[in-house]
């Protein structure tokens, strides 16, 4: 079986089944950050890279853009538990005949995005290679209690922060015109940043599980219901999307990927406060529905109640689909 | 300027230059590993990669083996500051084609290589690509007083841990026949752990500076040297090589690279300590010349006191190199 007949879902669950981990790891793969006990507090790890041809083509992002998302996309991963990014190490293959000044650059950008992050870039690596990528890995302070995708119950309610599908839109455009412009295309570039509103809800204890979005809305919802072993109910209209996006249809916000906005199951006591402690985000925060008990699945829902069919999200491997 | 025309030493040193670091950062970029405060103890972190078409060609190494090699590598930059490796992270990127089973068995790979040196794999991150990479980046824990590269003084002894050049005899048989095998190809495939003699090495407070050795021993050398601001002069008939390796030629133990032994320096009153020290290492611990002032340059002699032209050794971006 090659990799693009097995899928990313798949290989992932059988890669991490039946790892050894000593007693100071708290949790091991399979979260959007693993935990580990450093003696004082628990501290986040993760990783995540940006390879041309696969996340991005040459001439859509400047080496400042590139080096700018690739720590962003790692961001995400500690702000979908709750925590705060503290130091970080870039390795960057390219070839030979990349601009040393676009080095310069891509690495400059990495420590100011993680320097407006609280964080610092302490070393970094570099290689030779055919094709440009860029790896970070990035550990953070967690929370004293991290969110985890695993502890949502039918019933929660699910929220997500900014809104939906505008970088998908960006991708698409710039897969039409190399060079286009305008705001889809700067929401492609660059990734937000939640990590006051995933702190908030960590230190609030209000959040029962998250996970960030970038594989699309469907799919990671899949991801935090699978973990949860509960179902979820969307509703389409409720889903936060900018007008162009709406203009350009409804799967951009729900299959799209790459929104790096956080999706929270709630639990329904907590609305009111989680709605008060809402203003203090500097984003929108929604609800977009609820779970449910895991055999109702996950379903999108229309203004009328029919399940709007979805087709699974972004996977790197299976045939046929971007990524 | 192109990357293959300023060289890896000069590029990393711009790069370096100017990071903005936070106060919970010891050490930042230009060391084997960073050194930061975890509250409770300090942490060691590193990252490291090993790409096809660079640093390996297609049948070189099973699965495993890359696995294996990529946790080793990264684990030889923490012992090259005296810690002991604890969490890991695995970020590969391979081209659709791989077979599942090659990705599970690199993971294991890694996990087990691991375990084997007191780590955890705790996350990943796999993408699509056109050439297959496997980045690992590691955190350790530092021991007290980590060892860098800056400490050597004139007059110190310059030690390394094992024997050199056999990698990289190794690397020149695969690249006559892919399907070499025997001890020069062994040892290519998978680099030394040096952990204990580190850590030893660190508790006893007896080396002044300390890296590993991968890019080949003079140039290594030099890096300590100029972290250090010292000269250095080793004997080429007291460096430690396999006779298989003399028979090869002197510059495969000099420049080859991919020993991943330890280079130390030790100040010459410790001399009878590090040497009754040194049984434990379960390696050989050979005293190979020792450091001088800076103006005296960098230098190997011969029997005979004549010195021994070096070309540099390796520079993954210089032009006509290997790499």
């Amino acid at each position: 079986m090659k990799l693009n007949e097995v899928g990313e879902d798949e290989i992932v669950r059988r890669l991490t089944r039946g790892l050894k981990l000593d007693q100071r790891v708290i949790l091991g793969p399979g979260d959007d950050c693993a935990v580990v006990d450093s003696g004082s507090g628990r501290l986040l790890v993760t990783v995540d890279a940006l390879v041309e041809g696969v996340h991005f083509e040459a001439g859509w992002l400047t080496a400042a853009q590139l080096g700018r998302k690739a720590f962003l996309v790692n961001a995400s991963d500690i702000a979908a538990m709750g925590g705060a990014p503290r130091w970080c190490v870039l390795q960057v293959a390219a070839p030979p005949s990349t601009p040393a000044a676009d080095l310069a650059a891509l690495t400059r950008a990495v420590a100011a995005a993680a320097s407006a992050a609280g964080a610092s870039l302490v070393g970094g690596n570099l290689s030779r290679a055919r094709e440009l990528s860029v790896t970070v890995a990035l550990i953070g302070d967690a929370p004293r209690r991290p969110i985890t995708r695993r502890g949502a119950r039918p019933g929660d309610l699910l929220y997500v922060t900014g809104a939906l599908g505008e970088a998908a839109l960006g991708l698409r455009e710039l897969r039409r015109d190399a060079h286009a412009g305008g705001p889809a295309v700067r929401r492609f570039r660059q990734p937000p940043m939640r990590l006051r509103a995933a702190a908030l809800l960590a230190r609030a204890g209000l959040a029962s599980a998250m996970i960030d979005v970038s594989d699309g809305l469907v799919q990671d919802l899949r991801h935090l219901c699978a973990a949860s072993r509960v179902g979820a109910r969307i509703a389409l209209d409720r889903i936060p999307v900018p007008p162009r996006v709406h203009r350009a249809g409804p799967m951009l916000a729900l299959t799209g990927g790459e929104d790096y906005e956080l999706l929270c199951a709630v639990p329904a006591r907590h609305q009111r406060r989680v709605d008060r402690l809402a203003a203090r985000f500097g984003c929108p925060f929604t609800c977009v529905g609820s779970c449910a008990p895991s055999r109702a699945g996950v379903r999108v829902v229309d203004a009328r109640g029919s399940t709007v069919p979805v087709i699974a999200g972004h996977d790197h491997f299976a045939r046929g689909r971007r990524g």
